[in-house]
């Protein structure tokens, strides 16, 4: 049984977005050199995502009007979180989206249908955060 | 360790339904030959989800409900990415529902408690779509 | 390859509580012996969740009011499932919230960011229910 581990660093400089990841997971598992196994992609925070979706720009859109519409940023003193913080929408936020996906590796691959693609949601940017890659196989 | 790995097709003649997958899945297990280990069940489509919940026709109304209350189908030109789609609402209800579960695989069986069940969710369906499942253990 | 099981059990007093379960998640991995691999920790009933988020207690109470709203416990005759039971908000609740984490383990140690703990979130409790704890690596 083989293991490997990275960490991908982002900076957003935004509060919120979207970013597709999907070659930079293809990358750790080329760098793993593991052919068949599993491959644990999350966020390290918590106010961020991974997720598996559409890489349509129409899509995200979608998605941030409608994370707004079930967890929205303001007014900040809706939630108790926000006296030290005003962040408490983006842990909202990434709890409906996921912290994590478990992805296949065949052949040295990612085993994808059609659309899927691997994005990093971030909810609360403007800060270096990171997502921990870890795959196990042989 | 032994890996393993198959898609299961399904073609749901209605846009939107539940199917019980629980008897399919360990039947996988069962061609595995894997004693010990983990089972990754994940939709390959980006409108579909794989989900553990109860068996039961009247949580299966409610979830239908209330999937409609948190991301409407219609109308469709609310959404971006309906320009020249219609199933925007897919890929939100598929997120709320989750595109994957992860389960133990422990003396050869799915290691579930009384009431987990193996569901897939179509959300736009009329369509063949897929769900892999892959196997790691010994 | 080695593998881990176990069985957590919790006895909530109230409906609706959530329970920082993190160092007993660290125990299994000690007592598992592995060293480098993955760890999936569900709940086994279906109206309870195991998530990772923050250790905040106002979030906590985000979380509460949050959940409520989106999949309110009252009236119960709004759900069909409530016709011998009253927890289909609970069903939801977990639906938002999550089954499962899987979580990478490095050097024996939960492989975590700064702030990420797991609880378990139970939405239906004063009774016996159990989290499956399984291990695989070396």
């Amino acid at each position: 049984m083989r293991t490997y581990r990275n960490e991908l660093w982002f900076h957003v400089e935004k509060r919120r977005q979207l970013l597709n990841i999907t070659s930079q997971i293809q990358k750790c598992i080329d760098d793993s050199g593991i052919q068949e196994g599993l491959c644990l992609v999350n966020a390290m925070h918590i106010t961020s995502s991974v997720f598996i979706n559409d890489d349509e720009s129409g899509l995200h859109l979608d998605i941030e009007v409608w994370l707004e519409k079930l967890a929205p940023e303001k007014p900040y003193a809706q939630y108790k979180h926000n006296s030290y913080e005003d962040n408490a929408d983006a842990h909202l936020k990434r709890t409906i989206m996921g912290r994590e996906v478990m992805v296949a590796v065949t052949n040295g691959m990612l085993d994808f249908g059609p659309w899927e693609q691997i994005f990093y949601g971030e909810f609360d940017g403007m800060r270096d955060k990171r997502v921990l890659v870890k795959i196990i196989g042989e």
